[in-house]
């Protein structure tokens, strides 16, 4: 019954040889305190430290060496994508002396734009987003004569992200779990493909976001589930519709459970990994460790996991709010709006309360006139930095308790 | 006339073997990139990835490591700090397993706090600022009978940052100049006899905050800056007021240039090491980064330069501040106030202004009523991402030829 996929171990060893001046042999980052938090031995694959920001780099390069060392090697590659895929196809391509095109959705963000064009890439903006932005891709393609490099449903591509399968088990050769980002399904078919080959025993878990998890039941029934059009997440990343044939026959094959985390708990572990490792993890990058911080992965005593962080390109204006989402999830943020009389000293009397409690206070607003607070009575917003949940509730205590109207903004 | 100093090569490598177990061999970073967009050969030494993250715990490792081999071994250890060589010594004594004893300012952020007793320290709030938490600690020492360990001015701990600068030039055995943050002197001294003590000709340069700068002259006239008591930086680490003894004596002979950096340099270069490395560097430790982009240091053409980023404590909820700054600083957030006639269709005008220049806008407020917006007129705040400088100059000059009143709020 089983066909044999295309793939064997030496095909991943030579890839892996083919792009090693190209990529960074990225750190597996241990640390103890947090091993220790989480109740496992764990290993974090750093994929974000790695060249253009994410393991994309390893496919790209791998696939356009094949090109290149082809009977009739392209004039240039053309890709669509709204980010890592679009750097590693640009920075892969100019080191190879190709011509890049790459088509973003034109809701693209500023800085990912400039960082193609920075790495030489010839950057066009269509559609409103990635479908229309690819179909805009293979129609140029055509039209141009360019080769058009598919994200994740490709061979040569997923051979060349095996390289970091490779890279983990050496480092972790008693590794009993890896924990992988699931998109498309490019970075863990290859992940799986280096790990299963070598050592079967090892379970690979695949994570997606709750509102794309195309693959949530494929494991189970061999479903794929539909992608809402207005489904949002922050783990753009991740944020694919159409998974990959290529992908499908490993994944079925060598994936060993696959599940989903919600936005709240990836950005709770975009703050954990900044604090762990101060390193950047992307919404898509962090999704390993968020399933881990939710306890999404049935692990036992004993087990070594690795995770992957697949990737670490967040728009810089976004790390603020990613930031203060986590902390706010994790109960170190807290806003609250106060209606209090309209008289002196009752402002400084909740003041009071707050620094009291040993709260930081962020910011203030005192709005009279607001036309839903009753008249002779005016809305105080507080937002605070708190130790826990416990904290913010010791304050609603005493606010209650002194007769306040207090209304929790975040509502956790 | 030189006094021999007690620190020799042999001393050097033998702290490093002593503390290997303890600390992190980190990465020495090369980003062509970034190498290109300031002219010069840069690899980024991360001791922000060092455990702890910061390089503290090589010198806490060592002088602990010292004490303990000696004939009295004290009981416990007691250190005041509000951050980093806090938690060093925190982390190296537990791990030795000795008491110890933090004694932090009042004003210390939660997260430190938690930190330092996270990583198993008994934590002690006393005073306004480190001065009065220094006093307290010499008061436990004595009353308690645990050893006092200064976080710079000490032989043993000079030596546990040597072994910093003896990676830096393992790894880049070519290097020409090193750049170093410094606060009290303790990092520099041990890099500096690191890298003299093997190639003389190497230049050394120390890098402190504009408010706080003691050394600043000192290489000049042997002059000490005094410091003003409400002197303020982003680069809390390096706020040091008191340069030490034998720190004085090292740098005096060793190291060959001090500048300094002002807090939006320091910002710009928070956000530049995360756009670059996707690391996170606190403001102390991005200062060598900070001066490099402000062309503060005069380089050769065939220089090739090893900076160090010395540490990533930045509390998480500086972070999204850290990075609003510093992209305010390079031109890539922008601020204004405009008064337009409270008229139906007017915010249209203006939002459309901004929408075709590209513009994405973070924050809009309509503020009707302020009392120093003329009646009839309305004020409308914006905050927008924009491209860099010359972006913001065609909004307002766009905006005057439409006659609207503009105030730059950032006013860069």
């Amino acid at each position: 019954m089983t066909t044999t996929l295309p793939l064997d171990l030496a095909a991943l060893t030579l890839a892996r040889e083919r792009i090693a001046d190209a990529v960074i042999r990225t750190v597996q980052w241990q640390n103890d305190p947090l091993s220790e938090e989480l109740g496992v031995s764990l290993q974090l694959k750093l994929e974000n430290l790695q060249r253009t920001g994410s393991f994309k780099i390893r496919g790209a390069t791998h696939k356009i060496g094949r090109l290149m060392a082809g009977e009739h090697p392209p004039t240039g590659v053309i890709a669509a994508s709204a980010g890592n895929h679009a750097q590693g196809v640009a920075r892969a391509a100019t080191l190879a002396g190709l011509r890049a095109v790459v088509v973003m959705p034109t809701t693209a963000p500023l800085t990912k734009i400039q960082s193609c064009r920075k790495m030489g890439a010839d950057v066009r903006l269509f559609g409103d987003n990635l479908e229309h932005a690819a179909d805009e891709a293979r129609r140029i393609a055509a039209a141009e004569g360019l080769e058009f490099l598919h994200p994740y449903d490709d061979w040569d591509v997923i051979a060349g992200q095996g390289s970091c399968g490779l890279e983990m088990l050496e480092d972790a050769p008693e590794m009993t779990v890896a924990i992988v980002p699931l998109g498309g399904g490019g970075l863990i078919s290859g992940i799986a493909l280096a790990l299963k080959l070598q050592s079967p025993a090892i379970r690979i878990i695949g994570v997606q976001t709750e509102t794309v998890a195309p693959y949530r039941r494929f494991l189970i029934d061999g479903s794929l589930e539909e992608v809402s059009p207005a489904a949002h997440t922050i783990a753009d990343g991740i944020k694919v519709k159409r998974p990959g044939q290529c992908n499908r026959q490993v994944i079925a094959r060598h994936v060993d459970q696959i599940v989903t985390v919600d936005d709240n708990a990836i950005a709770e572990a975009i703050v954990t990994l900044l604090e762990r490792t101060r390193t950047i993890g992307e919404g898509a990058g962090v999704v390993g460790l968020a399933a881990l911080m939710q306890k999404k992965i049935r692990l036992k005593a004993d087990d070594r996991v690795v995770c992957v962080i697949s990737g670490g390109n967040v728009d810089m204006t976004l790390v603020g709010r990613s930031i203060d989402y986590g902390l706010a999830s994790s109960g170190r943020l807290m806003s609250v709006a106060v209606t209090i009389a309209d008289a002196p000293g009752r402002l400084m009397g909740l003041i009071k309360t707050v620094a009291e409690l040993g709260m930081n206070i962020r910011h203030v607003e005192h709005r009279r006139g607001e036309l839903h607070v009753p008249v002779g009575m005016t809305e105080v917003i507080l937002q605070m930095e708190t130790r826990d949940f416990e904290h913010q509730r010791e304050l609603l205590a005493h606010l209650a308790g002194e007769g306040m109207t207090v209304r929790n903004l975040l509502g956790l």
